[in-house]
């Protein structure tokens, strides 16, 4: 699950560039932009505190025929009232000039510093610049440039065979925590060469955001900036896709995204391992997502996971707390494997000395069946360590 | 706010000793017992994984005129099955026996690990010595055989003068952290000399405890263990409290459990701040108290709190996530009495930099105010630190 060095989609181009948001010199600005207008679709952070350029994209999203993002990272834009939605103005409208693009063309993200005004005259200055350094191995660039406390840049890649020809997915995210020191966080991009009907890649994408960045948990923090979006271009020549062509376009859409949300989590704040929780057997679906995200935040099951300790009693615990109907008699659990709880009984100390190993790699699943009905949901997550205190405790400065 | 040393309550009678489930002759047993049957009231965690004790004590609430409790630490009794209720059953015989009391006198409570079977056998062969040393100064000692991870014993006493006699409250309580490692976890027993109606101590407890055990939050976790009881004996010689009388014991009750609750966050896992969060203006109670909590449990919040970091945007983003109403541009925000947001923006460095000294104390207050409505909650809640991660992540031996 190493990110890719190189991302290519056909009639995208893509650059980095420091304007000055971030000190000393880091690359704090980006942009993509596909030849030719794209369908496409953004979701953005559930948060009813949201950025400027999510209230921004909002509108934007159902009115424009999008040709790529612009994104700075460094200053969320978060926070600062009327001021923040001018800025994004000034911004979007600069660099749809700056690229002879028809006004609105571009979504805009944020991510950075809460509640400081951010100074779109640094990007309005930086644009001629950007946009001269345009080229089609420029999308890895533009998402080295879209990092805050991330260790290392997220990148991925999807090839599918359709009739001949090779249909690419491009993707680029950013994140190190649902929300980093003082950040607003989640931004994803995904680039495609594939041409789709609107609601065919609407339902693809809504698809795999559910089973991917819907799916991980670092401190169950929202950010008010999470951005996900999509950009189709259908420069790979194709006729739309369907049937099961589309079917493989969205396999690969699902398998893109949850790469990189999976990156997300393995970078999560200080992470050491990445767990995933099942839940099965609970009298809904919600009850299974209550269930399973009462253990992914749960401060003293990210503890044990990081000391390594087959802790059934805290997985246990949460279960109970979730506010869901659980029977203590019906509770089965299994860690990496190995069964240890069984009818809500610790089987014996054996059972734990063999999953003890096991959960001392960096990823392993955990297993809690509820033994009601046929409700199951399942997330993954990081571990609460001193890392994780030592990157969020700090001051800002 | 520092423990008191001695607790004398007329008519209540304490103890403790090592019977051998804790290590190294460690006191794991308590006991207190009052001359007469009291009028009690017991309130039990709401966790759905609850202890064997919890099981058999909610049916023995509503039945018995209860003389006391017998405690055992070191062992919670939860996930044990059936087994684990039979434990319950042998040491309440034995005890109630021991006592030369009627069968089912006495509340039972544990706590310690969770899953392992409750040696029962090595309570009963301490019984005899337990009982022996019962005294009208053991209620402390009683206090001390409780404790599990806890730093120091948590103890307190209100006096209240009526009609020229006085009522006196004392307490017991053990917790750091709502949930310690592996441990099944917060335990409280008030014991007085009053008289009271049932109906009335009943009332009285209950709103002591919303505004106090119900108010703290160290990790958001909850234990299968917890339990609150309140039991009034009528040995200072008056008839039932009323009017202005009972007032001030519900006022001193309130008081008491307070004291004892701040004392359980203060000694929270490695807890070096109590920060009391208080959301107003919500559009209704329920989202007054949803908002205090997501504020209370942010790791975010909890880190920067620990880092002494004014940072707002934290306890921003966390109201805005807890699924209330919330209007950005009416959200006010106060740091130890600095306000540093004002109408939903930023007030400006100045304020943050006063706020700044103010919340390296080691209690203080945030105050949001979402500007919608007259809804309002507070809770108190610690830090998460260092040590919180230490004393969390050690392998259970």
């Amino acid at each position: 699950m190493k990110p890719v060095r190189t991302i290519l989609v056909q009639g995208f181009r893509g650059a980095g560039a420091a304007c000055g948001i971030k000190k000393a010199g880091k690359a704090d600005l980006a942009l993509v932009v596909s030849e030719t207008p794209c369908v496409s679709d953004v979701v953005f952070t559930r948060n009813r505190i949201f950025a400027a350029p999510v209230a921004w994209g909002k509108a934007l999203r159902n009115r424009s025929a999008l040709r790529g993002v612009i994104v700075n990272s460094g200053n969320a834009n978060a926070c600062t009232g009327k001021e923040g939605l001018s800025a994004v103005r000034t911004t979007s409208e600069a660099a749809c000039a700056a690229l002879g693009l028809p006004r609105d063309s571009l979504l805009v993200s944020s991510t950075g510093v809460i509640g400081v005004p951010l100074p779109a005259g640094k990007i309005v200055a930086a644009l001629p610049r950007l946009c001269a350094s345009l080229s089609a191995g420029g999308i890895a660039r533009a998402g080295d440039a879209i990092l805050t406390t991330d260790a290392w840049p997220k990148r991925g890649i999807r090839k599918v065979k359709v009739r001949g020809k090779t249909v690419t997915l491009g993707g680029i995210a950013k994140g190190a925590g649902m929300i980093a020191p003082n950040m607003g966080t989640m931004l994803a991009y995904v680039f495609t060469d594939a041409a789709l009907r609107p609601a065919d890649l609407r339902k693809a994408f809504r698809g795999a955001v559910d089973l991917s960045f819907n799916r991980i948990v670092v401190d169950g923090d929202t950010s008010t900036n999470d951005t996900a979006a999509v950009f189709a271009n259908g420069a790979c020549g194709l006729p739309p896709l369907s049937g099961k062509d589309l079917s493989a376009f969205s396999e690969a859409l699902r398998s893109l995204l949850l790469d990189l949300a999976l990156m997300i989590v393995r970078d999560g704040e200080g992470a050491t391992k990445v767990v995933r929780v099942a839940v099965t057997g609970a009298a809904s679906a919600r009850d299974a997502e209550k269930g399973a995200r009462a253990v992914a935040t749960s401060p003293l099951v990210k503890t044990a996971v990081f000391g390594a300790d087959p802790n059934w009693g805290r997985v246990v615990a949460a279960v109970g707390r979730a506010g869901i109907r659980v029977d203590p008699s019906r509770v089965e659990l299994t860690f990496a494997g190995e069964k240890v709880l069984r009818r809500g009984l610790r089987i014996d100390r054996a059972a734990e000395r063999r999953a003890a190993p096991k959960i001392r790699k960096d990823a392993y699943g955990i297993e809690v069946d509820l033994g009601l009905g046929k409700g199951s949901h399942h997330l993954y997550f990081s571990d609460l360590n001193h890392d994780y205190i030592r990157i969020n405790a700090g001051y800002r400065t």
